[in-house]
């Protein structure tokens, strides 16, 4: 029924370079795609093996069970996010300037790994607790990364910003859901989107 | 294992009292919680008929599939955000407060009815070609219900807009993510969320 997904395989290439042998890789592309296409409970390790090309039994030489490859998923997605955001946060520039790149690097990202993007949102409520626990760290430092920012830039006056934590998750939000409607074959580019969003983040903290 | 839910039936009483007799309402409900929880793939009609405190077979008495059951789940979700939206769109005023009182009646349906408002949202590629023609009609009389609104904000000048179209979809987009994280018992009330998110627009479109 399902063919490798080669072409994925290449999206992700960079992404998940670190990951070796190759059939780690294969089979997290495979998994992160069946639980995109009917969710976790859905999904089954003969299926995420099949996409892959293996055998089920070749699967639990890589992985122990199906939300171990959840995990796996989702921690690798939230931690690229994070890594994006610090390099962009660590910059020299003023709060207006990081802000603006920290945005752009959240859109951009989540148009491009949309699939991957869905999965980290939308399957988390599947995660056991010791798992989810090391996700919530995850999340807390993508918000306090935004936070910081926003928060030196209403100290520096750059922003006029009611609610601090509350405008951080809207625009964190705003980023979040590209993942969900973004359309590869659509009129509007990653790097478009995410120069727009960028603009209307600026809005938003009233710069 | 799953008992009825009798405080969701609570939840959606209103929402749903068009809906006769009790039996197709609790079945909707049950449906509902169903796939906000696992998915459609993994939902199945004899756990949605339990749910509801009935026999598989009780259920055929009122729905044909697990399909059309989620058909008129998301169907309802859509026709009541249309209903909120072009209630406050007719209102007579300015394009700023009929703009301000469409994005508090959008982000408050999302957070009010934040289970059902997911289904509508992630469940969707699971409707069949007419089912989901059906909805995308409804959806795309939604975003033009918002854009008429902003369009008129930028012909008498209140507005200042560069993309329209993208403002108006990011616009949507910040209240059908409040869906994935609103908390009910979290620190902030629906109408709270739905003023301050309100503010957010009017920033977004250079009020």
């Amino acid at each position: 029924m399902a063919t490798p997904k080669i072409e994925i395989d290449t999206l992700y290439d960079e992404l998940l370079a670190h990951l070796q042998p190759k059939n780690s890789r294969r089979l997290l592309v495979s998994a992160l795609e069946s639980f995109a296409a009917h969710g976790f409970a859905a999904s089954t390790t003969r299926e995420i093996a099949e996409r892959a090309g293996m055998s089920p039994a070749g699967l639990y030489v890589h992985y122990r069970s199906k939300a171990e490859l959840l995990f796996e998923v989702i921690r690798i997605g939230h931690e690229r996010v994070l890594d994006g955001l610090v390099a962009t946060a660590n910059h020299p520039g003023s709060a207006t300037e990081r802000l603006r790149a920290c945005v752009q690097s959240f859109v951009a990202w989540h148009a491009h790994f949309h699939t991957l993007a869905r999965v980290c949102q939308y399957e988390l409520t599947a995660l056991d607790g010791a798992r989810m626990a090391t996700i919530s760290q995850l999340r807390r430092r993508i918000q306090q990364q935004m936070e910081d920012i926003i928060s030196s830039g209403i100290e520096s006056h750059e922003f006029e910003v009611s609610d601090l934590r509350g405008a951080t998750r809207a625009i964190l939000s705003l980023g979040i859901d590209v993942a969900r409607w973004f359309d590869d074959d659509g009129p509007v580019s990653p790097d478009v989107l995410a120069l727009f969003y960028s603009d209307l983040a600026m809005r938003m903290v009233g710069a």
